[in-house]
């Protein structure tokens, strides 16, 4: 018995998230019945976060223990004929013993991307979020500073119910225009559930002017999910990378 | 009554093709409908062309003549609002009264694309042909030679019945490959039904060794559609661009 790690993209738009639910299509679910089939007995597959319903991953990375004769290389040929086409294993590896794709992580990027041309993003339109006003992004930008580094992200869970910690660290937070689009690439320790969403649904008030950037620094402070905005749609959120 | 000019672009996965047809949905009946509701009275619009079901456009002309007080800009903004999210109105302009979609059309450029890697394209598979093979580029490049020029194409007309002329143009074929990439940029005064397709499955033949360059001279001049290759994907090929 081996623990490989694996390395998964996909398109989320038609799945219920990563995480295994009864009677409902998930990435961790498909992933684990191609293992399960390909071992011939149950696999339990751990990722590295749960991404929820629609949002994409370029390169989710989970941990699974597994008995085969197979090499990584026939076992990333046997998952990919046997996953969907919206789903794709970059890359199989050996990893040691205690290797856990949630519990080693260091670090993740997620990148959130939108769209406020006039035109509408035909070729892309299931992973950008199209907004009708074109946001201030220097104002976003200075928003965003106050969110960096360590904080109490409590204003920004989308669990109220949370009891553990809600602290984290965002090493970086980078937002660009580029003809329409506008990218947020968050790099942190971790992230809470739905922060990414959340942050970026209350960044872009303060890019349409509705808040002013210095009252980051009060809905942080409040560890009040009322403070902060709306929680952005899912389909412009992609898991970038995890580090470990 | 003026004319107007259309660029459109438009994702072709879920529809049956440019050309209006009885109880499914196209590009042309979905323009038609809005620009009817638009103007109160029946619209006509006139593609440059009739794309097949499942192939996409980036800038489709077309065009159509109107009874309205709106401005191109009102009424593009009017067409993007009512049509679905999978076409787009990139442009209207007022063209002059004898301007015609296809008459007036001096020039196409389509483009193809195949992916050929070990792993799945997850983020626009919709858009590309996946191959179980490796092409040998310089194989079709020598092949695509061959159909370079002014030649009969009926070899390559996926109307077996037609009674016109199946002489055309074709100025430049450029196959390139990136990243397991390959595409094909083609560049004629017009094409016949399906031409671009079957030209793609016939060099792919060529590309996996089983029809060596010079037999295309062959297929060209035997004038007979069994000679050539099989009709490559719908979803790989893209209406690039029209020149008037």
């Amino acid at each position: 018995m081996k623990n490989y790690k694996f390395e998964i993209s996909y398109d989320g738009t038609r799945y219920f998230g990563w995480e295994k639910q009864p009677n409902v299509e998930t990435i961790q679910g498909k992933t684990e019945a191609v293992l399960s089939r390909m071992t011939g007995r149950p696999v339990e597959v751990l990722g590295a976060g749960r991404t929820d319903a629609g949002v994409h991953a370029r390169a989710m990375t989970a941990s699974a223990h597994l008995e085969t004769e197979k090499t990584p290389e026939e076992i990333l040929a046997y998952m990919n004929h046997y996953l969907p086409e919206d789903i794709c294993v970059n890359d199989v590896k050996i990893a040691s013993d205690r290797f856990h794709a949630r519990y080693s992580a260091v670090g993740k990027t997620y990148v959130y991307t939108c769209y406020f041309g006039t035109l509408k993003p035909v070729f892309n339109r299931k992973y950008v979020t199209v907004l009708d006003f074109k946001p201030d992004v220097s104002k976003m930008q200075e928003a965003a500073a106050f969110l960096q580094g360590e904080h109490d992200f409590t204003s920004f869970c989308g669990n109220t119910h949370m009891k553990k910690s809600a602290v984290r660290v965002i090493d970086s937070i980078e937002i660009t225009e580029k003809r329409g689009y506008i990218t947020f690439r968050f790099h942190g320790t971790g992230f809470l559930q739905n922060q990414v969403r959340i942050m970026v649904g209350t960044l872009l008030l303060a890019g349409r002017g509705k808040l002013e950037p210095e009252e980051m620094y009060k809905i942080l402070n409040g560890k009040d999910r009322k403070l902060s905005g709306p929680v952005a749609p899912a389909k412009g959120l992609v898991l970038e990378k995890v580090d470990y």
